[in-house]
């Protein structure tokens, strides 16, 4: 990327998108996708659109809060691209945690994800991403 | 937050609070609060001042030690909003990870923090810290 | 550091670095490094020059390759000096993770890391990492 100032933008993008998924905000979440957006869980899993994406955000989170559980998720470093055209490409890794109620703290398989940020109405949002598990890589 | 040079300015602020605190300097890590600041581990526990922050963080710090223990602190991506009166609020996740001297590495309850930062003789400074463990959330 | 142009320069630089690493390329991580420079496991063991550090990188990578292994390495917030003659001195914890093919993940234990970064033909590299783990620390 071109510069310090976009760095902060995407990280500020990333903390208001994550955090709206850790609490629980599924409508808010999806609201960091385009319309047109595509939610890829590489190989098993592509889900198209922004209102999908919302539903099916939905169904996890409740499925958390009635196991009763707080999941996290933690970035590593975002590497950037930016392309000609001005589209953002971002890779970088994740991993979640989940606190249980009685503070045992377990972590789901380390991933790496690519995003495609694109601007719209000059704010970043989520066209593509595409989650690779490590527990699924080739070996 | 405004511009970027105010988020570089807080990753350094928490940079070096942080590693004052895992590196056992109670009072270096208190003199990042103010003088009238509050540290609160919601709900249970409020300590207020920067005195008093000292002496309950030396506490821990020798229990880490006496035990024969590291603990470092982990924060995730931070949101910041800027009041109008410039009083900076960053709300981010956190974690705390536990090494023995085995090699062994247990994760405490994952948290959300939110600071209230002020800005006093040019440099910044914890007015409020309040943290939320997750274990301990309503559910 | 000077400025939050660098401190973006330096988070740059790191995500290519590591990723670099975990993604089993141990020839363009060894390239992050001066050809003159030194990685040192405080305090037993130490690599000298950027070819013994990609050969020492090439068997670590295929450990973990052969073994099924994905390795991660996550590092916490930077804390950054500026010497008079540019030189940059950069300290953070870091911890590395390791993800199983059935999923479960691992910790190895927390370390401190000490970097030197010096500047060449425009770009920054490695003049000496210094690493020192939490477990080997004197109690």
């Amino acid at each position: 990327v071109t510069d310090s100032a976009t760095y902060f933008e995407i990280q500020q993008f990333y903390a208001r998108q994550m955090q709206s998924l850790d609490g629980g905000s599924a409508k808010e979440f999806a609201g960091t996708f385009t319309t047109d957006s595509s939610f890829v869980h590489h190989p098993h899993n592509r889900v198209d659109g922004r209102d999908a994406i919302a539903e099916a955000t939905e169904r996890g989170v409740e499925r958390t809060r009635l196991a009763g559980l707080v999941r996290r998720h933690w970035f590593g470093l975002p590497l950037i691209e930016e392309s000609a055209d001005g589209t953002l490409l971002v890779r970088y890794s994740a991993v979640t945690t989940v606190t249980a109620a009685d503070g045992t703290v377990t972590h789901e398989p380390t991933c790496m994800v690519e995003d495609i940020l694109v601007r719209q109405d000059g704010r970043l949002l989520n066209h593509v991403r595409t989650v690779r598990r490590d527990d699924l890589k080739d070996r």
